[in-house]
């Protein structure tokens, strides 16, 4: 489902220079955050950049906000679609309320009931089909060519990279210089933008990619130096299931030094140490760029090291219908 | 268990003030938040100070640091002693490791083994004891009697009192005026020192405490004009089982404007939506001061209300244990 109608004419530091301008009103400057523990365990000196704390609870909400802020107006009025049961759906979806551009969702029926009402809930229409890639995008053609709809990939687009890319622009201004950063990847839009931003403003700074060990296509693709896919990978890591696309590998093989792999026993351990330390809810796809450093598979001692917390969705209903069963049994 | 030994003398804002001070190099400045589907729910502009962000967790490192450091040099050799099983024992276990003086905490072998290992963890002694108000009071005489200890206890004390005013008065320099500011009221030590800071700095601000419904013992107290106990009551706000101290109780009933209750279910609701919402890990007892306003029971709109976060000590096991079950019973 790559947009090949899209060139592949590569950006560059000024685009995302401009995107972060573009976002200022719309999103959040998300906060960084660091600990004493996870410093002691590592030997190195680590901020987290908070996108947990974006709009959407992801930075997702930057790209797609970026790529419909750039929308022609003959467009705009005509409205947009993308495929996503994830965290894309919901930022395309609260972009386009906020900006009255009429959003399609693709989402497969097997999407957790909540992803559904929260994209629904920011005004979205959805359009359900089955949990295959064929029906996905046969889905998506038939929606363009019935309503003559713009596609916004989720992450093989060149503004939705830019948006992604605005995250590690505002964490350089934050943190100040780093030796090394880290984010997780999936179809590549935030290390891409990353990479990107980085390597325009820091090229000494080392830009380093992580994904589960059951998902690695984006470190198989840079090793055989084309798109490997990822398969249908059973990771708890949700958003990382995903293979690279045409511009984000592009971009990704001439700027990213390399790729990182965790075990789903390191991204669960990490997780847990994220929710207890620093009190913050941390989506399974996130923990998997800090299990490196904490388990020390990727050695950090002394250094500065910025690693991206990408989002905070993680469906609750488990967890709160076991309190509920253990606390409301016998009324109020 | 109430330290009769101590004068009731009362403390005034001054104290608090001096606290603040005494404070500043050991203990974090919590961040304040706020969100807009919270005020769009509600009617009124509300912020919440984030306690959790402290350090061990919770606003108790605040009242058992300030105590630590006032003690008499030759008390400090010998050390203290405390009875808790939440998150006092770890906020003096962490204070004395900091400052050099031994910790012994009286805790009841029930408590669980995440907490005692906690406290261990900043090297303190624990003596384990029966779960019954007898064994502990006994025990604590015990290691007095024995080692010479001095008592620091876990609210009913004017330095612990002092120490946790600091929230509200930090809370005032950072969200400016207030309309009225809730926090949760257990033996009353972070209820007692918000009401003395708020009504020393800005007598027009409503104090108000919140409880769970089935531990309403500070809303009756404050009815019948004495101290009544809270039973053993069995509701999920862990931290809110407590009965008032005689200081507290002296500070509440002519400081605070108005006791509010929060159902079980209530309470459970209002942890969820502060963990989806804000992203961040609350604990129940913290969930019972925003319940009133998110549901309504108290009405706030247009008005300008801080809600005091406590902390974020929740015991996550079950969760991960559920998590890990599902995703690596396959191996790796």
């Amino acid at each position: 489902m790559n947009d090949l109608s899209q060139p592949t004419a590569s950006i560059d530091v000024d685009d995302i220079r401009q995107a972060a301008e573009r976002l200022k009103p719309w999103a959040h400057i998300t906060p960084i955050m660091s600990s004493r523990t996870l410093n002691e365990r590592c030997g190195g000196s680590v901020v987290l950049k908070c996108e947990n704390f974006q709009r959407i609870g992801a930075f997702k909400f930057r790209g797609a906000m970026n790529a419909l802020l750039q929308l022609e107006d003959a467009k705009r009025g005509i409205g947009v679609v993308t495929h996503s049961s994830g965290n894309h759906a919901q930022a395309l979806a609260l972009a386009g309320q906020l900006l009255d551009i009429p959003v399609c969702v693709v989402m497969p029926h097997t999407a957790p009931a909540i992803k559904h009402a929260a994209t629904k809930g920011y005004g979205a229409r959805i359009v359900s089909c089955e949990p295959t890639l064929a029906a996905r995008e046969a889905a998506v053609a038939n929606e363009i060519e019935r309503h003559g709809y713009t596609l916004i990939h989720p992450f093989d687009n060149w503004q939705v990279i830019a948006g992604q890319g605005t995250v590690a622009w505002e964490f350089l201004d934050q943190a100040g210089p780093l030796d090394m950063i880290l984010c997780p990847v999936g179809g590549g839009g935030l290390l891409a933008g990353t990479a990107l931003a980085v390597k325009g403003r820091s090229p000494s700074t080392k830009v380093i990619g992580a994904e589960p060990k059951r998902a690695d296509d984006a470190k198989r693709s840079l090793a055989s130096g084309s798109i490997e896919s990822s398969g249908d990978p059973r990771t708890i890591a949700d958003g990382l299931r995903t293979s690279l696309g045409v511009r984000t590998f592009s971009v990704i093989r001439h700027n990213v030094d390399a790729i990182v792999t965790a075990t789903e026993s390191e991204i669960l351990d990490t997780m847990r140490f994220l929710w207890e330390r620093f009190k913050m809810i941390v989506e399974p796809s996130s923990a998997v760029a800090v299990a490196p450093v904490l388990t020390g598979t990727l050695p950090v001692r002394d250094l500065k090291v910025g690693i991206i917390i990408s989002g905070g969705n993680v469906d609750l209903e488990p967890l709160f219908q076991a309190l509920a069963t253990k606390w409301l049994t016998d009324g109020e």
